[in-house]
């Protein structure tokens, strides 16, 4: 699960930088359909089944060359049940994972589709679920991978929608609509910026576009975090800070490695500093995994959950300053098993594994290594965490070492534009305030069509969700004010000839 | 000269093909040059002697991918003379040529660099000129040519200015506005287009940007290479329209294809059906050639020519309808002899070239058999030439049997727009009503600010030139309103923070 497994030095710098990877984590499950129809609704939801024809498009492996002629079959999710010809489509950008998790977790647009009179296309991202360039081989090497980077999934984007619009009987002057999620938000709004030939518009949702060199501070991630549990239980913050001494503490025995190994009942005990290490950082995505989720009702996105997990979670966190080590680390071991083991379902804890599914991972480790370059730090001070500086030849150093290749740090922010964007047009950024991906967003107007929302009761892309009875105003008033933006865009594509 | 010489079939259709990559003869001259002052102005002419500092930066052979990890040096000139920190950097952005040729004949920058206070940047573009990415061997197969692409130029124009921006003291909030002219104004619109972080706006000069499949008639350019001839003497577009049959009927016999041949004092005599093919396709290019070149003052831009060289060429095309086809080539032969040997120092005239130089040539070739699919047709009514019809498979045949690669004749409407633009803004886009390759042109306003600039009396890009005592009123004006545009742009982008 961590990039930094299975290379030799390990240490601090590196471990931060690993834990910018776990972007990636947000993904998978390897669902088959053809026609699939999503059953076991989550409660207070309002969802409905959905069902889908999924098709395969037959993409360029480069776009930007012309040596390599081949093609490869890329996945994509149609539903037409309430388009009328000349009417809008929707179409998802995918992200680092299988298609078939973000379109069932992207009710809003099920949701909203009737009303709009709109298709509904969700397009896999190259190397991820079934859309792989070169099979089973797609992973097997830096020469196969050289194809999985962000402007080549956005020309598939626009290769399969003008294919769309020349094939499918009415859609020629459709409007398109971009939306995506996380990775796929920072897709969707980079596709409006580079292809506004092909969508009228982006919804960004929880979109770290930002989140690049030189453009926010490396900390701010991590402060996010840590103001989420600072406000979901006394003590919580503070203790997790002083968990990690704890743990050096316990484990600088080797009776203290089989204490804290049992203690997690952990699948794999630790056995050395190594282990430790790797420990910790499981722990450490684990809190940045539960801001990310910090959904007001019971939901199963990377895991399942209970409503407000952080509060929950805090329970076991709110010991004052007298507690041991051990007493204190047994309350660490009590909130993690609340992420990894809500449902009851779990032995043993696997330090491998910090989300639900692996597929698509290391494809996003590729990308982190190459082009999305984000310097994440921790001070232990205005955050809850080890500090850890930003450390980019040790980052570079280990991509080197896995992939062969090393992250170009300037490279996202001169060809997408960094802080400079204003020229653009009809993009929505929307950030939850709970969401630590909102340090890399855009949180304020740029433009009267550059607009931001921010729905300050929200975890990473709320809006995007299922609506539910519990969803805060802010939620449905983003929600409601996304479509008016989206009738706004169609309308003028209408008016134009 | 002509791409199919070295093809088995070679047939109407595939000639056509080739001329559409004439477009390709516009540069070189491999002049060298560390500090280089031009001498020998052209008469009339107010331009003075130009100096400029020669540099060579690191760039990436490849932006979109990270397995080729090697650079190139990428040459390009600056002159900052009247440039104070903080002032304008105009950008020219390289065609496919000698970099340094462009800049002598863009006296227009020249120009205007010291009342707008700006430094001048000509870049040149990869594979052209010494910006070679594997040296000698850059042109010895597709692997290596694999590179020579318009995104990774854009590319390597963004990296170049951002850099320049970070290291050269007081550039660092620059406004940069790009230049460019024909292929190389197709890439200053696609650069703003693309990168609007990188530069404030862009003047495109007869860049033909929709001389791609399915937005311009095919025919289009040919007839304004007719109309330029038909208003430039009497019955001259005519007799050209003639001179096919009568080069058919002449060359059908042996002592035809000699007379021919001395006729037109070719260095290479004519002895097959392909060499009268190549020696139609060379005749045909020259007549385009002149169009393109067709300027109020004696100039060298692709060959010395005379001022408003068509009229002269047509004092020996005024037959009426009773002429033979000997006197009727005769007269083609001493028109042609105005453009090869107008300074009287050819002693043969060589029909394997059409303009000054031949580097910058096979790339050309390259690109037109990759992004660059330009339809071009004729039917020898509206227009003087044989007909021909475009044939984009014997075209992607012909390029296939050449580099190993096949045009993709959508690629470039999808990645830089096609006809809906109108999204961009601050891009003039300057056409001469004598340039073919105004067919090609934005020739109308898109919006406030995607505006055209239309020279009735201009041939190609008549407004980078040099001022002249000749030039017309109209591209004075024209030159007058760009830089009213460049000044409005630079106030603007000072006025953001």
């Amino acid at each position: 699960m961590r990039a930094g497994g299975g290379t030799e030095v390990l240490d601090k710098a590196a471990a931060a930088c690993i834990l910018t990877l776990c972007f990636g984590c947000l993904h998978v499950i390897a669902l088959k359909s053809q026609l699939f129809t999503r059953h076991g609704g989550l409660p207070y939801s309002t969802e409905a089944p959905i069902s889908y024809e999924t098709f395969y498009f037959d993409q360029k492996i480069d776009h930007f060359g012309f040596l390599e002629n081949g093609t490869f079959k890329q996945r994509y999710l149609v539903a037409d049940k309430h388009w009328k010809p000349g009417g809008p489509v929707l179409f998802y950008t995918g992200n680092e994972g299988d298609i078939t998790w973000f379109c069932n977790n992207t009710g809003f647009m099920w949701e909203i589709a009737e009303e709009l009179g709109a298709m509904l296309v969700f397009a896999e991202h190259r190397y991820y679920g079934e859309s792989l360039p070169f099979g089973q081989d797609s992973y097997s090497d830096s020469k196969h991978l050289n194809y999985l980077t962000s402007e080549q999934a956005l020309a598939d984007f626009a290769v399969l929608i003008q294919n769309l619009k020349s094939t499918l009987q009415g859609a020629q002057h459709s409007p398109v609509i971009a939306i995506g999620g996380s990775y796929g938000g920072m897709l969707s709004a980079w596709f409006r910026m580079k292809y506004p030939n092909i969508v009228v518009g982006a919804l960004a949702a929880s979109a770290p576009i930002w989140q690049f060199p030189g453009m926010v501070p490396c900390g701010d991630f991590y402060k996010i975090v840590t103001q989420d549990f600072a406000r979901s239980g006394s003590n919580c913050d503070a203790n997790i800070r002083k968990s990690w001494k704890a743990i050096n503490n316990v484990s600088s025995t080797g009776s203290g490695l089989q204490w804290l190994s049992e203690e997690f009942s952990l699948c794999t005990p630790l056995k050395s500093v190594i282990d430790v290490i790797n420990f910790k950082n499981w722990l450490q995505e684990t809190w940045v995994n539960l801001a990310m989720v910090d959904y007001p009702y019971e939901a199963n996105f990377l895991q399942p959950l209970p409503p407000w997990p952080i509060q929950v979670v805090c329970k076991y966190l709110g010991f004052d300053s007298t507690v041991s080590d051990h007493q204190l680390l047994h309350g660490v071991s009590q909130a993690a098993r609340i992420y990894y083991n809500y449902t009851g379902g779990s032995s043993c804890l696997n330090t491998s594994q910090t989300a639900t599914g692996s597929l698509g991972f290391l494809g996003w480790f590729y990308q982190a290594c190459t082009e999305m370059v984000m310097p994440m730090c921790t001070d232990g001070v205005q955050d809850m965490f080890e500090p850890s500086e930003w450390n980019f030849q040790a980052f570079s150093d280990e991509c080197y070492g896995m992939f062969g290749v090393r992250p170009r740090a300037d490279w996202a922010g001169i060809v997408y534009g960094g802080k400079d964007i204003a020229s653009h047009s009809n993009i929505i950024f929307s950030n939850g305030g709970l969401d630590p991906w909102s340090a890399g967003g855009v949180t304020y107007n740029i433009t009267d069509s550059l607009v931001s929302i921010v729905i300050p009761e929200g975890a990473h892309h709320l809006d995007l969700r299922y609506s539910n009875a519990r969803d805060p105003a802010s939620v449905r008033a983003a929600r409601a004010l996304e479509v008016k933006y989206f009738r706004e865009w169609i309308r003028k594509a209408k008016k134009t000839p």
